[in-house]
């Protein structure tokens, strides 16, 4: 080995950290533990049986086609399929505008890279996604926290935080917002939260990142327009992706952004990996064409839904009084706060001891705050096993309660 | 918009150049054209009948496993064959070596990303691979050249290139080779100059990136051992990939890399696209076991060693004498220099004219150099048009020839 390899990494490489919550996932392994912890959309809701003659249909009709390289940006009839999907809710837009990517994790690095240098500042919610804080993170992203409340991130701190910055001289590169079903916390904004946020996106003259993992899994109240369709003036760029509407294990995800925005991203992505596989993308426009996909995602919706109401009927019964959690309208995610002196991590450890684990929120707050807070996924396990989590959890918290005052 | 979205892009955006060869690939696209300028392996190569029924046992045996996230370091089963492909070769290697790329772009994208700063410096061939340079670019490495003989990168010139940068004070990130049929040349390293770059790689303390994606593509004379092999002290990475003997659709990759440099790679892999595509992992498992791969491997060499020969008989025939070309042992490229003052750009465009097309040589000189030379891909065109092809190419040089002096 090189005598100083250590010194020879990059900048990024050092700030790159490896995922706290991959750390924490290794714990939760035994299959024995109940785990709301992972991020994964249950296997029941993938369509499985579809895929056998789509894909047979596809070999046959277009032969070698679906196994060569394709175009950076994607292959056009899934970029034209995607614009359509836009175009069916009202926003403008065309194909100049969307670009497949590897999954939305490589849109948040795609971002990333075409924005972010060493030192920049890039602002997102207390708390907040931590593959799109880490993705920021390693192209040397200062991350500046604005606390959310019951309606996402809050415009009022948001401009104090952005006049702050004004009067150090720092303009920050881009606000990270996950409008719907936010991961960690399940909030989804409102009309009128989003356009306050757009207004001081203009008035302080930064672009918006607003990333949608889990829009279309939306099992009550109305759908929200895209922060992209209420701005109509370029200051938005919105990821989306299939891995929790089809198939996270064909990495297709997309963004939708400006063209001048889009043109450097696809120059990054041609040095990043040339083009996400034509072999998913092509199965992808088949099964969206199939009219299996609207099926399929109504089924995936039922799905969630009846286990997020199993997950919030049994902690209503079974949490102490002094423990609040979040009520989301869809998505996988629900975020607990516990009492303000509790610590989540010393629950974590006793949780697996009782054989049931989530994930504590400060992996999710660039402050390092959060320590009474937890997220727990509600998509991944089924429901027997979520009644028993719960109530073990429940005891858990009860008699740490007991022990410190509720 | 932002007022300054110019001033918004990073630096690595900045430094990201829109590939050169894509220019000239647009150009190549009228279906009249005879093109020896992509670099898209034969889809007669692609193994369409064997997939259909490998993915129909898959959905059946697997079910759901196949279409959920799995580890970033790949799925452990792929990692295991891709082990014991090189175990079977003599390499010592074991599964902490072993990581699966989105192609073997994302395997060079990662290295850059792993190692170059801005303005870090990087070794590679005069002339090298386009998309190599492009990724280490886009972190900001500043690319040195060393010129090649016909045995690949000069040891002698690469040592004096290493002595006056160490006079500098400069300490060069690592050597960038391909060392198999290398892309422009189609050039491949004898184990003597292999030994010999190895050996600096030691005196100097620096690293080696070994990019092969060509390497199982030999239709002439003896496999050469792996720079990783010979070395065995940590001091090479190497890059393989499915896209040449599989399917570049499938964008497998990988990289067979020292533990501490692969600790470094997942960690930032994980924030590029958290992992390859499971899907297309898991049917290049099956592929493996099933023995088509080896059996179309060879299909695929047969096609290529074929093609080879036409292309080579038809410039024996054509071609002035004053033009000179390499004569592969494998691979997908030849590289063919002209007469010192004759410029490959303008032939470039006669060419086009006359419906034929190649890749000017200047595009893979991070020098600037070599404005007489031209790569020719032989792999993609059928015989009879890479006859007529040649047979233009022949007679538009020809016609120059005779107006400079041969």
């Amino acid at each position: 080995m090189i005598s100083d390899l250590k010194g020879t990494f990059s900048q990024i490489s050092n700030n790159n950290k490896r995922s706290a919550i991959r750390e924490i996932l290794k714990l939760t392994q035994n299959p024995e533990i109940i785990s709301f912890a992972g991020g994964l959309p249950a296997p029941e809701s993938f369509p499985v049986d579809a895929l056998d003659s789509i894909v047979s249909d596809m070999l046959r009709e277009e032969g070698a086609a679906v196994l060569q390289y394709d175009a950076t940006e994607g292959v056009t009839e899934l970029r034209e399929l995607l614009v359509q999907k836009y175009q069916n809710e009202g926003v403008q837009c065309s194909l100049e505008n969307m670009i497949v990517t590897t999954g939305s994790q490589q849109g948040l690095d795609l971002v990333g890279k075409v924005f972010v240098n060493q030192g920049d500042v890039v602002i997102c919610g207390l708390p907040s996604y931590l593959g799109g804080i880490s993705a920021f993170q390693a192209y040397g992203a200062k991350m500046e926290g604005v606390p959310m409340d019951e309606y996402g991130m809050s415009a009022e701190l948001l401009e104090a935080k952005l006049v702050e910055l004004r009067d150090q001289g720092i303009k920050p590169k881009f606000i990270y917002i996950i409008p719907d079903f936010q991961n960690p916390t399940g909030i989804t904004m409102p009309e009128s939260r989003r356009l306050e946020i757009i207004a001081l996106a203009h008035k302080y003259d930064v672009l918006i990142v607003e990333d949608c993992p889990y829009r279309e899994v939306r099992f009550d109240g109305e759908p929200q327009r895209l922060m992209y369709d209420l701005d109509q003036d370029d200051h938005v760029i919105t990821l989306g992706t299939f891995s929790k509407i089809f198939a996270p294990g064909f990495r297709i995800g997309w963004i939708l952004g400006p063209k001048d925005v889009n043109d450097k991203i696809v120059v990054a992505k041609q040095s990043s990996d040339l083009c996400t596989p034509t072999f998913v993308q092509k199965i992808a426009i088949r099964y969206m064409q199939s009219g299996v996909f609207e099926e399929n995602l109504q089924k995936t919706i039922d799905l969630y839904h009846q286990r997020r109401d199993v997950m919030l009927a049994e902690m209503e019964k079974h949490m102490p009084d002094c423990v609040k959690w979040t009520h989301p309208e869809g998505g996988m995610f629900l975020f607990i706060t516990l009492p303000e002196d509790m610590d989540a991590m010393e629950l974590f450890h006793k949780a697996i001891e009782k054989k049931v684990a989530f994930v504590t929120g400060n992996v999710f707050y660039c402050d390092g705050g959060g320590s009474n807070t937890m997220r727990l996924n509600f998509s991944y396990v089924n429901n027997e096993k979520a009644i028993a989590g719960i109530q073990r959890l429940a005891e858990i918290i009860e008699a740490e309660v007991a022990v410190e005052t509720c």
